[in-house]
């Protein structure tokens, strides 16, 4: 619990609408969107990035530790308090000017506290989208932090190849305020540091505002359930489409039969389009363009529809069934398998990343290893195939309770030495480095790299040196969700 | 000239096919690719990583200045050493190991001193390429250091889009090699330090070797010269384009009448098309696809011809004329502008970039001014309308002699002022930084952009701390070519 004094000039700087220090309130900030929760030692709610760079500078003097938090929608406890209730959340959820749209330069400026469907909301009359496809609806400023990812990944790329310009208050003394870049696209005259804090996670500052170039809504989009007919041709089934649509195809995504199977048991109001006999991989395929259909030409449809013809129709098949039609229910089974998982037992989540030619590899060996390893654990994994991402969840095979908590963390590092050590992998593939990915951390980054982090995190913070290195710091911003 | 005792001692770490020390070996690096030279103490230029590491173990721990080059093909002076005859030029050009390409990764490992022709050449049989146009042949890792970008920016991207790894030889006791992200396109498990390397003109360390998503190669692109009726349609024709063509458009550049009539008259080997009444300003569009022309389908050049065709044929036409046709003589013309204008006269080259709806209202203000306050040189720019950069060259109208030192200088500064100050634009869009810009740097860049550049450089160096600061140092990298 915050001491009086602290109440009353926080009090001071955010007005009484700007801080929370009652347990009710507390709750949402507290507890994250999927693992785990937190105690609060109150919430501050700025609503503009002055009260931003004032509650900072006073936490800093005082001592203080908080966690910036936006959407609070990341998987890897980066924005959620820790058990102490000493940690304040500083939420960006009060910086929400309304999004300001230029049209003739494609670009965006947006508050870190502003929903990504609400800018998507904001931008469709003017036929423009932020092109980043992902489970949950995060704030911006959260998303920038941890540059998420997502599903259209491979056609459009991260949040980083989208900022053009950032606002950025730091965590010292002076709670000082920098912009960076100016909304320029080509912009070679300094050290671009822009890019140092897009994907820090809130370590080295916490985002107030952010200048985001935007795209043409795509006019024409056409998707399929592809079934490979063995793992070993999926990633022929992805240079095929690679070469012959080229930069149309905007997601290859991979669904394992047992996160299909287990996602239509416990989300019942979710079509399942196999039936029985659901196959042991399938790969979700969508092409889109942003030029109209125009009459006389051949649809995106039937172009997809040809693609995957030819490859069926072969001596030997690198297709063996599709299934065509509306992409939405596609996409509905895709984003609900994070939930169907969840509810059909206990999970150990991994967002693991590979050269994409070895996702494939590495499931087979992952697979046989725990199986003899983890037998009461199921892989139930599925992932972007294309950019090397894949959720690599593991979930207990019944809903009975045990003793989890040293099985749980012996079987993740059992898997994330396997994915790093042998297949030269990343631990975090887009949720970012939060509480949750700490040991991972410590274990499997490199020394020198650890260094310069570390040493770069105490350039713009005048926290006290112990405390400041890339990772577990009081101050850790949010992961964006999968 | 090297003392004796760290010749020899070079000469052990580099052989004698490594290190020239005599005047006429030294022209090549000592001369810039097409503004000023300097005068090199030597030229060391290692075969491998672990040479260049020796290199700058020898050269930080006596104190010896050295600036690494690569392809020498930029334009602000920042690979070419001083007219001190102090520095070392630290070449890369023999770090030439071919090309690794990864297929199924559809990534490439480069040397760093491989020529980016000579990396296109390699990746041409897997239908693959880099997709950096520009009108010099650079070496790749000088490409990276300087973040080059170039005319097909507004489809692909600059280099650090393309970055998926690095190798980078830090400027510190131990000449410390990092090897950073390894190749993955997802990867948010630590701080990026990459990021940081990718544009830091060779500052903050010397760029190795480069893991680089490389795409597939355009299968049809169709292109025109075409006439704006005038300035103002010019981004509503781009804006016409990007909803209509959406993401096949892949350049969008514009030419100023006259940077075309000097070049025709200074490069006969070019066709003019227009004949004696060349268009006051014209754009070369150009629009690509990645999947292949299939029968019965609108060709890609049918198509940009119907959407030329549109905009013509309006109550208020946005343009007036067009010339279709085989693409390759429209870019002839483009690249040829910068070579056509140094022909006709001096130059003072600016490299701007602006928010791009402002490049036209730029244009016009400065026209207006210069044609009063410098009405000895001419405005002939052109550049990438579609990302906001454009190549302000000030051409003198004679050839005759004069006092061009200190009216260049007051030009530039001028223009430069004009641009930052009160267009919000940057003093340079692709060129980087070296010793040309370091006045502007000075001058233009904020404080704090100034101070925490240089405390980042610091980190990775153990020169003087006073040498240390982003801009001007012994240790500074390439520019790219326009």
């Amino acid at each position: 619990v915050l001491k009086a004094e602290d109440q009353s000039a926080l009090l001071g700087i955010l007005g009484n609408e700007g801080l929370l220090c009652v347990g009710d309130y507390l709750a949402a900030y507290e507890t994250a969107a999927r693992y785990g929760a937190g105690i609060a030692a109150a919430v501050a709610r700025p609503s503009d990035t002055s009260q931003v760079s004032a509650v900072v500078q006073y936490c800093v003097s005082k001592g203080l530790p908080f966690i910036p938090q936006s959407g609070n929608t990341g998987l890897v406890l980066g924005s959620t308090p820790d058990n102490s209730g000493a940690q304040i959340v500083l939420s960006l959820d009060r910086l929400r000017s309304p999004p300001q749209i230029d049209v003739a330069n494609r670009s965006v400026t947006v508050a870190a506290g502003t929903r990504l469907s609400e800018l998507n909301g904001c931008l469709e009359p003017h036929d423009l989208f932020l092109p980043i496809d992902l489970s949950a609806d995060p704030m911006l400023g959260g998303m920038v932090a941890t540059n998420t990812g997502g599903a259209r990944f491979i056609k459009y790329g991260d949040m980083r190849r989208h900022v053009l310009g950032l606002e950025v208050v730091l965590p010292d003394r002076q709670g000082t305020t920098l912009a960076l870049s100016r909304g320029l696209r080509k912009d070679n005259s300094h050290l671009d540091l822009r890019h140092l804090f897009i994907g820090s996670c809130g370590a080295l500052g916490i985002i107030t505002s952010a200048i985001l170039e935007v795209h043409p809504r795509p006019q024409q989009t056409a998707a399929a359930l592809v079934i490979p007919s063995a793992d070993s041709t999926v990633m022929e089934i992805l240079r095929k489409f690679e070469t012959d649509a080229g930069d149309t195809l905007t997601a290859f995504e991979g669904i394992s039969e047992s996160a299909m199977r287990r996602t239509f048991a416990h989300i019942p109001s979710l079509r399942n389009p196999f039936g029985p006999a659901i196959p042991p991989y399938a790969l979700l395929i969508e092409l889109a363009s942003s030029t109209r259909h125009r009459p006389g030409e051949r649809s995106l449809e039937d172009f997809l529809q040809m693609l995957v013809m030819e490859m069926a129709d072969r001596p030997e098949p690198l297709v063996t069934d599709a299934i065509f039609g509306d992409p939405a229910p596609f996409w509905a089974l895709r984003h609900a398998l994070s939930e169907g998982l969840r509810a059909s037992g206990r999970i150990v989540g991994l967002d693991l990343s590979f050269h994409r030619n070895d996702v494939m590899r590495f499931r087979r060996v992952a697979i046989e290893r725990l199986n003899e390893a983890f037998p009461d654990y199921e892989v139930c994994d599925f992932g972007h195939i294309a950019d090397g991402g894949v959720h690599f969840n593991l979930v207990t095979r019944s809903n009975q309770p045990e003793d989890t908590t040293s099985s749980a963390t012996r079987l993740r590092d059992y898997v994330l030495t396997l994915a790093v050590d042998e297949f030269g992998g990343s631990f975090s593939g887009e949720h970012g480095v939060g509480r949750s990915n700490q040991a991972a951390y410590d274990k499997f980054t490199p020394p020198s790299i650890q260094h310069y982090a570390g040493a770069i995190s105490s350039l713009f913070s005048t926290a006290p040196a112990a405390a400041v290195r890339f990772g577990p710091r009081p101050l850790i911003g949010e992961s964006n969700d999968q």
